[in-house]
């Protein structure tokens, strides 16, 4: 394995098992995250610890250029030049009820259902509890938010650019639209993959914020470490500015960044992203009323009233789960020969359309694409017919009756049209074949509600057809890779 | 007719025959191209000229809020309000040529082998003759491009927004990569659709480029309506820069922009873009190098080594059409029972591998779909096995290891791998189980070669399938909308 791994070129971890020594397992890391759990007379190997922790919370991070070789007797590391490495275990501190299903079928459906609390614990960490319409304090002196992000790192800041992958990635196109339009700053969103070998020229004053839920996500890193090394030197408007969205701090990309914005959606075993999504989400309505404040884009009441929407979202998202599930359940039904589907969303909702449809891919094997609605009949309306069926996201708002109206020319092919729309709006219900409901709250706040069906829909068809929704093909190790 | 135009709401182009007038056809313009032909003892109505070509060169264009009657007899023009209207039709001056088969089974297929002799043209109208490294004239004084555009369009352009839907979208992503890697000039590409109702915040120094094939694509003059009127009256950092790039110099766009770069490619009869998307990116290479040229972002060998490519390329895309069509259209005999298929590709070959997705999807109901192939892990991968083609562009430069990399990602999960890749490199040999090849170029120049055998690959499977490729289900019309 020593003399293999000095030949290997690129990221890998890698475990190997000898036929002549079936007790032993030899793993090897470089450039792909690797951990190795100590059990109790049993040790494992992983991409990373949330697989782990059902089994013991006594965790070992390989660190780039090691070797380990795992025996019932215990764990020896090395570095590929073969010499041993003193290393100690160290012991997670997550709370064990946050690794058991609790009764769900599917670590994936808890994660769904854990989604209320983890906007309450993001809300309660980063709002701050001074700022009130109704206090005495002058507000305007208040920020409302406490990220705790340096005023080095956002003053004068003129553009961002949100580097990102997979699920991160739509988080940064939510992110963009509220960045634009709360703060007022041009945003570019931006794949790593693709950013990190053509690069957008260097502008001035320029945030660049890397999103991964499992802070080790090869490509993002790769990306903002490419971009902090070609600022180096040059003068100050173009020094680097680098934020991290994570929900696991201590992560390599925080070695990377100057600062970080902790998610706080705990551990996450489901490898279909949900609740971290949601959480990446909050963290970027926070970022945006941060830098709303600070450049006073937004007046104090405007800033208010997206708080206090803000505030109402977990017990939206409650009724949701409540009202929703069994029907979504019973709708699948249904579904139960659809081989390809169509998401559409405008806007803000637009990003939530990608999302739906990647959840429906990675874990039902649906062929399931998300679209701008207006770009529909630019390439996606000649799949329609009945067999494929097609979500609208349409919530009240700028780009409501567009929606609508897209939706009509869907149903024009025959295709079954499912809305996630507010219910009451007769317009919407004669549209629609199914209606998937979602409380009527202020647009810009809206995304967070309509991904919750499109998660339930997703878990519900991949359930059904009697997949391991919580193990699909493209492992997390993949996924970092 | 008159009372129900009135009452509509948005945009429309209708036509409407009453059973007791079979003889007559009455028809409104609303935002909505409708042309009318004059026959021979017969009239003609349809959303754009190049259907009525077939038949006469005596057209009419509708403009807004006008009514016409048709009738054996003649044409009335009248406005909402029932005016008398005197109107005359202009005849085009389109070569009857351009306007036949030739031979060819469908207008889609000629339109693919006119594009050797499209680019000819396009570079012809605006390579500066002048321009030689071998001449005796000092070089840096003359641009190599003449696109008649002005300097106070281009002058101290610090960033560039790209607005545009479909295919000209995909044509606008290449144009990013050039202007960004040859001129230096940080560039956004947006929906239309989207843009137009979530702007950007205002940027000084902007250079809008609204990208339409027809100049009437309705959400790409709206968006550019916006700009500009969002524009009017501020201060000269930030007065509008608008800039068209079309096929139909004479379309509304026109009356909307600065300046507009014509693309030469002639009347496209096909519903499915071919010869004019390859002509929008000749234009996009023109434009970047024309700002390199005045930013002096390349040196003139560099601007130089472009050129001469550039000039290769009518020779090798002829050289594709020859040698490749006929084994295209045997590969096409595997994939008659295919329901989905996965284009990927990096780099300025990535927006290729959403064409080439696109193309197939609207003339063939495939559901195919485009990716970058660093994100295939983080979703598609999911969908993947013996029954999913995959088509990977792999061309030599700074993404081509990666690219094979991904490739092979897919190959673990049985995909048929198809690639876009030269002849006789070994390393592809082995991993693609078929290979289209085109000519080795400098990765810049690789798009417009990796394009042709994509767009072969969708008329061939579409033809095989006996589907009618030059009247697909969404109409000029649809998309104009």
């Amino acid at each position: 394995m020593r003399q293999a791994v000095t030949r290997l070129r690129g990221a890998f971890a890698i475990a190997v098992i000898c036929a002549d020594y079936p007790q032993e397992l030899i793993v090897a890391r470089q450039q792909a995250p690797l951990a190795i759990g100590y059990g109790q007379g049993e040790f494992f190997c992983a991409s990373d610890t949330p697989a782990l922790v059902p089994y013991t919370r006594a965790v070992l991070t390989l660190e780039n250029g090691e070797l380990a070789r795992l025996t019932p007797q215990g764990v020896s590391v090395y570095n590929f030049a073969g010499d041993r490495l003193k290393k100690q275990p160290r012991t997670l501190n997550w709370n064990p009820v946050m690794v058991e299903k609790q009764g769900f079928r599917h670590f994936m459906l808890k994660e769904i259902y854990e989604q209320p609390g983890v906007v309450r614990t993001c809300l309660e960490a980063y709002l701050n509890p001074d700022w009130s319409l109704g206090s005495n304090k002058p507000l305007a002196t208040i920020n409302p938010v406490q990220l705790g992000i340096t005023d080095g790192l956002l003053d004068g800041v003129e553009q961002i650019q949100i580097l990102a992958c997979g699920t991160s990635w739509h988080a940064g196109l939510v992110g963009k639209y509220l960045l634009e339009q709360l703060a007022g700053i041009p945003t570019m969103v931006q794949y790593a993959s693709e950013f990190r070998y053509a690069a957008t020229p260097l502008m001035p004053n320029t945030l660049t914020i890397g999103v991964t839920q499992s802070g080790e996500t090869a490509d993002t890193l790769a990306a903002l470490e490419m971009e902090k090394q070609r600022r180096v030197g040059k003068p100050a408007p173009f020094q680097a500015r680098l934020l991290g969205i994570t929900n696991r701090p201590e992560s390599s990309i925080s070695l990377l960044v100057d600062q970080l914005i902790d998610t706080h959606a705990g551990i996450e075993i489901g490898v279909a992203a949900t609740k971290t999504f949601v959480s990446q989400l909050i963290a970027f309505y926070l970022l945006a009323l941060d830098l709303a404040y600070r450049r006073q884009t937004l007046p104090v009441e405007g800033i208010e009233q997206v708080l206090t929407g803000l505030r109402q979202l977990p017990a939206l998202i409650e009724l949701i789960l409540e009202s929703q599930e069994r029907y979504i359940e019973e709708l699948t039904h249904e579904f139960a020969e659809t081989q390809d589907f169509i998401f559409l969303g405008r806007g803000i909702n637009f990003p939530i359309a990608l999302e739906g449809a990647l959840k429906l891919k990675e874990i039902s094997y649906i062929h399931a694409e998300g679209y701008p609605a207006g770009e529909m009949k630019h390439g996606p309306i000649a799949l329609l017919d009945a067999k494929v069926p097609v979500v609208a996201i349409a919530t009240p708002g700028i780009v409501y009756e567009k929606v609508l109206s897209n939706a009509q020319e869907a149903k024009a092919r025959d295709a079954r049209l499912i809305g996630v729309t507010p219910l009451n709006a007769p317009e919407a219900n004669e549209i629609f074949d199914n209606i998937l409901p979602v409380p009527a709250v202020d647009e810009i706040l809206s995304p967070i509600l309509t991904v919750i069906p499109l998660q339930l829909l997703a878990y519900h068809i991949a359930a059904r057809r009697g997949l391991d929704v919580d193990q699909t093909p493209q492992s997390r190790q993949e996924r970092d890779r």
